[in-house]
């Protein structure tokens, strides 16, 4: 999967970096060259460059491209102008813009930009789930099921997972243990060690019962 | 749990609301009259005033506040002077601030915040994780373990999970299905479904040897 990312700012630069430590090729381009000096050894290719038209797209070879990113920040004029060449011309990549506003939400949208991101709107988001939450919610799947992290009771400890019998008074499903800050796998067959804790999957309501029978 | 949002823009708004419709007591505070008004009926209690000084967070109720999140945007003067007096005379209430700069979040950190929010790196993170993943990735919870969901294919359907042998094979567990973007928990005697997609939960690249399996 080949990414460009267009404007290099702590979205941009980010997005670069981690999509190259995770393995893509990643191609960065920004009009600053010191920005472009500061990451030309964390991905793929840098390229120092402002876009402005088909031919610029050209030159740095937008045809190679898989997935676009439009991460400039301020300027949203030339967000609009990239999405709506490649959208018209290069149909062939997926496109993906950075938003700083709703109202910069709704303009890229309506150019049938297949995702716009607006970091602020989404990071609050999480933050209200994980804030609002009765129990540790390490991810939220849905409005109603998640992933949590129940502290074990004492009275679990030396018992099988399969003996506790939580999913047929829960419902809830016991998935790993975290130990150490790693998630370790486990099945029914697991023996529960004192310094355990549980990682389980389940609508929010079995895992509070679940989480206030354990107090 | 009673929270206080001060400052209004895309963060702290989405933050106010989001709290509040998930139950909780929000406090939202912006100097902005119109910010005010608009949000007045989305909170608990909105508050058009400027944080100064002691004073005005007293005035504002802070002695009652369990979680002071400053969402300020482009001041960091502000957010500063805000998070200090709180660290040092108000040390019940647990502080959250958003940074807009890694420098910013970094100061923060120095006077001893209790969590620092950087959204444009944060959401740039989660697309990377996302984008990278070579199965659909519903949330990672470490850098090698996750939660992903899996089309079945056709010698699955009818059959239990348990016979399938998917822990003993893959070490991957089974947790739920996604039918009409719903989650239902499942449990081993789980009979599959022809419509089913499947929610697992494992290490990246346990969950990536099932995938390719199944193909």
């Amino acid at each position: 999967m080949k990414f460009c990312i267009i404007g290099l700012g702590i979205f941009g630069k980010k997005l670069a970096e981690k999509l190259f430590d995770h393995g893509a090729e990643v191609l960065a381009v920004d009009q600053d060259e010191h920005e472009i000096s500061l990451i030309q050894d964390k991905v793929t290719q840098a390229v120092c460059t402002e876009i402005v038209d088909i031919a610029s797209l050209e030159a740095i070879g937008i045809e190679e491209i898989d997935i676009v990113v439009i991460a400039i920040g301020e300027n949203i004029a030339q967000s609009i102008l990239i999405a709506a060449i490649i959208k018209k011309r290069f149909q062939h990549a997926k496109v993906i813009a950075r938003a700083a506003s709703q109202t910069q939400k709704e303009i890229l949208e309506l150019l049938k930009v297949d995702q716009v991101v607006l970091p602020e709107a989404e990071t609050a988001s999480e933050l209200a789930d994980v804030l609002s939450s009765p129990f540790v919610n390490l991810a939220r799947l849905s409005n109603t099921y998640s992933i949590g992290l129940i502290s074990i009771p004492d009275d679990f400890i030396g018992k099988k997972i399969q003996d506790l019998g939580l999913y047929k008074k829960y419902k809830v499903n016991c998935i790993a243990v975290q130990r150490d800050k790693e998630y370790i796998s486990i099945n029914s067959n697991y023996v529960i060690l004192d310094y355990d804790e549980l990682v389980v999957a389940g609508k929010d309501e079995d895992i509070i019962m679940l989480q206030n029978s354990t107090k």
